[in-house]
């Protein structure tokens, strides 16, 4: 099912390096060639088989410099996110599998302890890696291991959320050997925010230490005594500078020795300064400047395009799009961000709040059309939470955008500021259920459950778009007074024409889809429509089962259940979620306190990691695809015929 | 079933103030006597009615300040953690019933909004009032409403976590009327940790201004020309002075205007202070120092005793205790506190972990002992994970112990640091199931069903002292290898003799308390007891059910339950935590996989925000104490007999 994938071939360097000790026998002077070299593969291989882009062409350098000087794996590097990771897995032994990257069966697209001992933490969500280098550093402490470095390469986006800082304010004191990378080039997906980006362009230009100094000299100017004023500049200048770099650098407030900003494009200025940080025990901050996407010209000029920018023609930057001669459902994405935009036109109290990924959820549209009514608050999950929470208290109606594996780090303000205070916040979570390429970290495979076990919460799911759009203007209704939230998949739809109106739903109640006998699917969002192809697969077959898209996970629509259990003998939940404590599992509750006794099938995620593959590859893989649905209808028949 | 209540009279001015517009009409001459009185009555009434003490001691003058200057309830004051609000809640209406705080049925222990207007933002959980209170400040700015303040009161304890600082990198460009307080009292429940303290420290001795002071002056004393050293000392530190307090300062590279430090025992200095904050708008921050206990000399000086020392002679300053003719059991969270010694001195491997819970989890004993294997990391249950699983990595196996309601905030970590990676990092949840007084916000509910989603990770609960014992061991041992999660309630456990050999228990394995007949009561955890409790009540009734200690959650017994599902026709679930999603809901999800049709009273905490009272009141309450499990068998047995 997986399409094309082209092996590339490496320059004549970078071909013969099958592991950093390879790269380590070249000669200082070779490594700006192995850098070019690299940043072709990288180029050459996404462009025809896909992958994140921009975030490894910034770090081509840093890559190579990195592997050049530090002794892998047994020093250890925590790349954070992993988007940035694609030059480190192809000079660790992963050149001539990486047309493979992120492909079902392939290598996965973020480091993975599994996959390599270069990889020293897997990572896919952001801002983990100054605490996990910050372990590995306090165990090699612990064990007497003193030689070993710990490098944690970050991301100034990554910086905005709030572990970054946590690991930064234990590893001020901790003593420990633990060198943090600041990568600064100015970008998450899409351009940083807040205060952090601004003073890291405040440092960067030197303000601080600039205008000090030009302040002496104005001062020093004004004494009658020229001779004295050069000297007294000089020794002032220089007494201040150390006191200001070291006072004045919110990084050494936290206890870590400040370094740069220098040159993140300069291999070997990287490796000499590197290396002299070597000799430097402790906690230490290293601040880089980098170029998003750079060495591809396109890449660095509209980053947040060309941060994963799909199958493109390398020689003219042709982004490759999907042609068709019918119109095309719109993705879920687009129909939220459209949506609120009409919400809010008809509701003055709506607002939306993105963590980061204006982009990525299409909340962009509302923030050009209505900026001072969508919000990106930067990779924050925690707070957009929160921040929702006290807006909710203003009687704002917020819709708060978060991916439903991102959501797992807001869980805590989910339950004690929203639900607990039973605010009426709705969450849109995006990417509910398994998202395909991005892989095991990814998956919003857990959101059903984590989030039904929660009091006051409203938990629904879109089968389709007009249903998406639907929940949405149920949510902002002033009627609607608890926490609500509703989850659909990454991408594309089922409806071309999905600019439907917007009607009230009553809130716990499913529909029919299809009447039928013996046996009853039960689906919840988008799964219903594979449920729909499986009926129409099971018609020839002479099986009709009935199908229900009960939209809500709670409150459960009780009455619509005590019907169906008193009509069918068979049930078959479907979930494009985690089966343990999620939407089947609650059905299987209510049939146990209700003392009824279907038999029944439970299709969703199993209890394992999924890895990645394109989702149809997965959904096939966890047997709640349309064959999947279809089969267990056909074993359930067969028992009842044998019973 | 609560124990005696007083209610105690208040001095001469503040039996007068019944809220804040009593408070505003007093002259500010009169203030330091509300002062006086307030604190007066807080000593009166936590000493015989228990309650959190330090904290609040250590805000009067802040709380008789802000309410005197303040609009209130139109301005909005958000409290971090809450343990500082008594006075705030004395001055707000709630004083006459005081007495009543955190008892059954009373007023809460923390702001609650659905108890007072006054109280802006419930809380429980630290660090939440910034983005709270930004969130109020937006929605006020996008209403017009620009004459309302927002004010967020925070502990420096609190802003170790990472959410304060993801608010303030939002605070800081968004140009919103917030003040934030920085409580400066060096200290959590227990002394605070971390580099972030240090550097308050650091600023309130104002080392850098004075530091820099003195280097220009040296520097202009070797001048030979006297007559200039004082006008030039003048003019470069005053310039000096204005750009040093900018530019070095954290919350101003932030983006807050940094205010302070100024001594927060004095109410006239808070006031005018306060007022002149009024007068400039954005983004600010106030230092404010206090002496948490302030006031009771005892408390001063024993800070993390008198955090919520229980009743005590208000006179001598002795503290109650429980007097007892009989061995008492002990605390299950000193079973883990000595426990983990004793597999640290057997296994070098052996770490510890706590966020800012030394005392609270028994962690100090560890720390104490073996200074460089237990560590806290501060309010910061995020890194604390990450941490852990950075230390697993190198072969550690890490106890890290983090309070059941306090792990949500860590939840993605828990996902995606530990479980995808299959690290075998051992969670202690301490206060699983209802927590008593502390209520809604600290009740251990969700665990067991937030957890048992999750892939590779083992989840169970001991019944007793003995069977933490056994799972603490075998969650160290060498061969288990995946994540491993132990929940265990606040308090005594059952066993005066605790300290048994600790054996190897086999993981998802569960054991029969009790056989019996028709009816199997299944249990996890400490409502085991429950249980036992309950079988010895039926068996005067002539009712035997069987009784099973499952143990684990996940992986379930399955081998035991199809014995189980063969041989009863009902089943009775208990569990000290949320049925949605939880253990009976595993078992009900194994029962319908496996087509067995039992009887089934899913007993455990229902689906709503349950509030503070003793455990036996909200067992009780819920349903699932010894009374109610046996109620639930004669339920399903007379089902049974009419069937």
């Amino acid at each position: 099912m997986s399409t094309y994938m082209e092996k590339i071939s490496a320059g004549p360097l970078l071909s013969q390096i099958n592991n950093p000790d390879d790269l380590k026998k070249l000669n200082k002077s070779d490594l700006q060639q192995v850098c070019n070299e690299l940043r072709q593969f990288i180029i050459d291989s996404v462009s025809v088989n896909g992958g994140h882009f921009g975030a490894s062409l910034g770090v081509v350098e840093l890559s190579v410099a990195l592997h050049y000087v530090f002794n892998t794996p047994d020093d250890k590097l925590v790349w954070d996110v992993g988007h940035q990771a694609y030059g480190h897995k192809i000079l660790t032994g992963r050149r001539d599998v990486f047309h493979t990257n992120r492909r079902y069966g392939g290598i996965s697209g973020f480091p993975n302890i599994h996959e390599s001992e270069y990889d020293a933490f897997g990572v896919g969500h952001s801002s983990t890696s100054i605490s996990a280098a910050l372990g590995m550093a306090i165990a090699s402490k612990y064990k007497g291991e003193t030689h070993r470095h710990h490098v944690a390469i970050i991301g100034d986006g990554a910086m905005t959320a709030g572990l970054p800082f946590e690991a930064m304010n234990h590893a001020g004191v901790s003593n420990a050997n633990v060198l943090v990378i600041l990568n600064d080039n100015n970008m998450s997906i899409d351009p940083n925010v807040g205060a952090l980006k601004e003073y890291l362009t405040d440092i960067t230009t030197s303000h601080t230490y600039n205008k000090l100094r030009d302040d002496v000299w104005k001062l020093l100017g004004k004494l009658p005594y020229p001779e004295f004023q050069r000297e007294m500049a000089g020794k002032l200048g220089s007494s201040l500078k150390g006191m200001v770099s070291k006072q004045s650098n919110l990084f050494e407030a936290l206890g870590l020795r400040y370094f740069g900003p220098i040159d993140g494009h300069n291999v070997t200025k990287l490796v000499e300064t590197l290396k002299d940080l070597n000799d430097i025990p402790g906690p230490k901050l290293l601040h880089i400047k980098t170029v998003k996407g750079k060495g591809y010209e396109l890449a660095e000029k509209d980053q947040t395009l060309w941060h994963a920018p799909g199958l493109f023609d390398k020689v003219t930057g042709k982004i490759a799009k999907k042609i068709s001669s019918v119109p095309e459902p719109p993705k879920y994405q687009d129909v939220f961000g459209r949506t609120i935009i009409e919400l809010a036109e008809a509701n003055p109290l709506v607002m939306g709040i993105t963590p980061a990924m204006p982009s990525g959820c299409s909340l962009k549209f509302m923030m050009e059309e209505m900026p001072d009514r969508a919000i990106d608050v930067g990779i924050a999950e925690q707070h957009a939470v929160t921040l929702s929470a006290g807006l909710a208290t203003q009687g704002m109606k917020v819709f708060c955008n978060i991916y439903s594996s991102f959501m797992q780090r807001a869980y805590d303000m989910v339950i004690h500021d929203v639900a607990i205070q039973d605010l009426p916040v709705i969450f849109c979570l995006d990417r509910g259920g398994v998202v395909g390429d991005d892989g095991a970290t990814h998956h919003g495979a857990y959101d059903l459950a984590y989030m039904r076990c929660i009091p006051n919460m409203i938990v629904c799911a879109p089968m389709n778009e007009a249903e998406l759009r639907h929940m949405m203007y149920t949510a902002q209704l002033p009627e609607t007074i608890h926490p609500f939230s509703i989850r659909y998949p990454r991408g594309q739809g089922v409806m071309p024409e999905w600019r439907v109106p917007m009607e009230r739903l009553e809130i716990g109640k499913g529909r029919m889809i299809q009447d039928g006998e013996d046996i009853a699917i039960l689906t919840i969002g988008h799964v219903g429509n594979f449920a729909v192809s499986a009926c129409r697969m099971l018609s020839t077959e002479d099986l009709r089962p009935a199908h229900y898209d009960m939209r809500f996970v709670k409150p459960l629509d009780e009455a619509l259940l005590h019907e169906i259990a008193r009509k069918f003998k068979c049930i078959v939940t479907v979930e494009d979620g985690t089966v343990k404590g999620g939407f089947g599992s609650a059905v299987a509750e209510f049939m146990a306190e209700n003392n009824y006794h279907p038999q029944m099938r439970m299709l969703g995620i199993p209890d394992k990691v999924v890895e990645h593959g394109k989702p149809e590859e997965l959904h096939r893989d966890c047997g709640y695809d349309a064959t999947g649905i279809a089969q267990a209808v056909r074993t359930l028949a067969t028992l009842q015929l044998i019973s």
